[in-house]
């Protein structure tokens, strides 16, 4: 008899019916014989009710660490409502079902109300429970902080919940229920020719959810590889007697046939910065980045080349569209400082980029990227890598084309690729 | 510098602007040097929203027992969110507050679920907290139950939980904002010549608050008179800068010279069952209320009267409108076993009572009473007494025109009656 942890997140609990059907997912694991947690989130829209509540109430703004405490106990009370109501609705069915507060695990969290991480959860009350036969319905996305006050892990902290718990309790698998099926070679709405992928390691999945796919947290992935935690991605709109087999992400050892590359993943939230013509002289560089720190600018891909003007030269960054605004502002406050001529801004740029574990031991991935796209004439504006990941900065309009090139040129279409995995 | 324990209802917290309306009360009593709690209701509405949706989840209902505890862990979220936006509010104008909820208190009750009653509250940390010039923002209605999990006190608890922490950080007095000003001499939209009160002994208060007044709970006025904290009734809907001087209720002893009548106070939730025709044998009138007992069924006025028939008795009783269909029914069901020959029942009945400590000393207050009503020609159907209150059951055409008399009767319409108080 296995522990299991289940997490369901906010669409998949928007209602009661669609809490009903949940509660037919858990049971299909309890009558399965399994020792079940399940880690709900908000019924969706009840946290951005919440949100909006404490904005209005916050205005003008305080000092954010006295706000972020308010913030945690107001917002943590969306996930209660949910493990609650599925607890009532699993005892109408007949089960033993109980819903546990971050409080009463207790889930220990940091200080950072707002953003806490989790730091020790005590699985003895809850872990005895499950073994005897008493369903635990945990409320996801928060804790208790040493202060404590109840503690917030940030948006989709359910998902860090689920692996955190998961964790603790030694559980055989965490399942996520989401609105998708599983995680795909590449977004199925931009080729019909994606693929559900059948395992992923746990670094390629941070990759991706670093480049912003939604499917899962990227703590929650980080934390699923530390403890080793293998995770399941599955869709709560399937029929609960009959699931799809989703996507389970774990150790690189646990994946027999290891593609070369596993998913072509675009990212159309970028945008570019060039600032032309700054003087080729030390600390330049670094006073332009520190000045986009301070203002806490995320910025990624940056290159630096040579200007026509010797003694000078063009630095180029990308970030996020949301932030460019305030990013050209403050470089151009800062024009007489740096000591720029001009500043360029794009937001019609995309990063296509291709992750897989493969990339390690085989050479020539970045060579095929760089002729398959140059065969259909992209223009590459801008190279990143990490040991497991190639991206590239090209003009928006093409992105779409672009993964679907790429999608076959790494042999993602094929048909024998479903039987590899 | 004298702790003050202010609570407000969910009419006074329906929104933001209430709550800031709210804030400006608080911020006065603070301005005043006083170490200040504040216990707040849910959100005018949120309370009814959240027992929905446990009764929708709840369908069909299991054993109440554990459907309870997640009714009280999913309804006591109301009171979270408020008290957390009131401090945001409160932090906003620039004073130190937070939220506290029952389990960070401890605020402790028994197990007895939705219906829990204090048990102990801890004051050392929130008194502390008090005293150093921290508002305490306490979310009302919830404590901690033996089993760790969350309790509610029933409707109208956050009455009692602010009497109750008055009590236990020894408050000079408890303030209960609502949408009235104050206690009055009767209901003032039956009469013009109505008063408010200015001080009330906690005995009179107890028995309007059950003959279903609905300005205070009556477990939290039990509450007040047991451990003699001084209640003062508000409204929320005065200016904050100007707020009126309320009701005070408080000890016999506090009151200077005491009105002989206080009150006069209707009752239209009234309803009459009269048995015709019981056999006048020992232990027939003890099966009758034997049965409606274990339906659950309240009775109030019980009168035995001779039948025409010698060796039968007609008994008659009155209960709430709402209970009288199943009182019917259930008496009808045990028709034979009870062998009584008919039954009437009438909704159209209302009791009016006086009410007032005076009585235990002054002779001739039920005499004027009843020659009032019989000078204005309204029939008495059934009378009951306390030690200070006189009811009387008449029929409901008359009631409003009977609490008028009545009240001018009492001396409650004369202009010195004000000075008097």
């Amino acid at each position: 008899m296995a522990r299991i942890v289940m997490k369901f997140g906010g669409t998949s609990v928007a209602n009661l019916e669609r809490i009903r059907a949940v509660a037919a997912f858990v049971r299909r694991e309890v009558d399965a014989g399994h020792s079940v947690a399940v880690v709900v989130s908000a019924m969706a829209g009840e946290t951005n009710r919440l949100v909006e509540l404490c904005k209005e109430a916050g205005e003008p703004a305080p000092a954010l660490d006295a706000r972020n405490v308010e913030y945690d106990a107001i917002v943590a009370s969306g996930e209660q409502v949910t493990s609650g109501l599925l607890a009532l609705v699993m005892q109408n069915l007949g089960y033993r079902a109980r819903s546990w507060h971050g409080w009463q695990i207790p889930l220990k969290t940091d200080n950072a109300h707002g953003k806490a991480r989790i730091a020790e959860i005590d699985e003895t009350a809850i872990g005895e429970a499950m073994d005897n036969g008493e369903i635990a319905i945990v409320a996801g996305f928060q804790g208790i902080a040493p202060d404590g006050r109840i503690s917030t892990l940030g948006r989709g902290g359910s998902d860090t919940s689920a692996v955190a718990l998961a964790a603790a309790v030694s559980a055989a698998r965490c399942d996520i229920y989401t609105d998708v099926d599983g995680v795909y070679t590449t977004d199925p709405r931009l080729t019909k020719h994606a693929r559900r992928i059948s395992k992923i390691s746990y670094e390629e999945m941070l990759e991706m959810a670093s480049l912003g796919a939604k499917v899962l947290q990227t703590r929650s992935v980080e934390m699923a590889m530390a403890f080793k935690v293998p995770v399941r991605v599955l869709s709560s709109f399937d029929p609960p007697d009959a699931p799809g087999p989703g996507t389970l992400i774990c150790d690189e050892d646990d994946i027999v046939e290891q593609n070369i590359v596993s998913t072509v993943t675009p990212d159309f939230d970028e945008a570019t910065v060039t600032i032309l013509a700054v003087p080729d002289e030390p600390g330049r560089a670094a006073s332009i980045f520190n000045a986009l720190a301070e203002a806490n600018i995320n910025i990624d891909m940056i290159v630096q080349s040579a200007s026509r003007e010797t003694g000078f030269a063009n630095i180029s960054f990308t970030t996020k569209e949301g932030d460019i605004e305030r990013a050209v502002d403050l470089l151009k406050s800062e024009q007489p400082k740096i000591g720029f001529k001009a500043l360029q801004s794009d937001k019609n740029v995309a990063k296509v980029s291709v992750i897989g574990l493969g990339m390690k031991s085989h050479a020539g991935v970045a060579a095929t990227m760089f002729r398959t796209l140059a065969e259909k004439g992209i223009n590459i504006q801008n190279i990143s890598t990490s040991e497991i990941k190639i991206s590239v900065l090209i003009n928006a309009d093409a992105a779409e084309y672009a993964v679907r090139v790429l999608h076959e040129a790494y042999g993602l279409d094929a048909p024998n690729h479903a039987a590899q995995n």
